[in-house]
């Protein structure tokens, strides 16, 4: 059969869902939810967010130069999911959505306290794709909860690491397979 | 906790996992799998895929200018993840992990038989970031099999989609919870 080609995105899924936290030039801090996201090289560590033109989320990352992501788990899913809601740019989601602000250690933007795993990136570059634009961080620090991390990698079986699929449809990872690599 | 900033993949995880399929441009096919992919506009819909600077893949989809994105589900997990093999580029991947090529229907690029799903592109632009290049596409067809679709996205529960975790670490995704928005 064929598939509409706009529901391409339906199609690569479950895809890693992200709080990501900004600064506006005046201070007032952002959070907003993406689902398109992957990291992009190694060396330097980069990763990118498609985030549509015009969100708080771009123009703060360009404006302020860092941002911070935040992998989506299982305890904090229905906050970080209602980051979605639309705010002015001078009101922050956080408050608004009961999530706490903590310092972070290396970049201007707010990590999450509720959240087991931040990801502290620099403003690389951002590269416009149709309606979004992919905004590219350079990773300088990655602070987490010692139960967050297992053997280097997300602690899947600790926390469920949550994936969307399309509306209210999302994953939830919590056990690993093994596939033979040569 | 501080986290090694090169394990930054390993926490945006899992990631789908797609094989791409390419064309030299004296005709000889490609297949490889990566799991730094992600869909990055609705309108135009594209894609992208991060891919190591030199590899077939991007070298390939420049050249002939489309690609095929087939997305792994657990039916022909080990032959996708096999893909990884290192052959010559006058020599292909399909035939040595026993994967069949299949006519595309917009593209050049040979979908994958055994694949539920194939999401035909063609090559949009490639933006460097780091030691990878991001190979974006824009998707201009996608086959599937009836049972790999249930309500416009992939059927999960009927196929079970794979997410690379890291090393031989993957996981399957096979049923949705649901998250409630606004």
């Amino acid at each position: 059969m064929t598939v509409n080609i706009g529901n391409h995105y339906k199609l690569l899924a479950p895809r890693p869902t992200v709080c990501v936290s900004t600064l506006s030039s005046d201070g007032t801090s952002n959070l907003a939810p993406f689902s398109f996201a992957t990291p992009l090289s190694f060396d330097p560590p980069l990763l990118g967010v498609s985030v549509g033109h015009g969100k708080d989320t771009l123009l703060n990352a360009r404006e302020t130069e860092d941002f911070v992501v935040a992998p989506l788990t299982s305890r904090w899913k229905e906050k970080g999911v209602r980051a979605e809601i639309s705010l002015g740019r001078d009101e922050s989601e956080f408050e608004e959505i009961g999530l706490t602000e903590n310092p972070s250690k290396e970049v201007d933007s707010p990590s999450i306290k509720e959240a087991p795993i931040n990801i502290e990136c620099e403003y690389w570059d951002d590269f416009k794709a149709g309606d979004h634009s992919l905004l590219v961080g350079k990773v300088v620090s990655i602070s987490a909860e010692e139960e967050a991390i297992k053997n280097g990698r997300i602690n899947l079986e600790g926390m469920g690491a949550i994936g969307h699929v399309t509306g209210e449809e999302f994953c939830l990872s919590d056990v690993t397979i093994k596939i033979e690599r040569e």
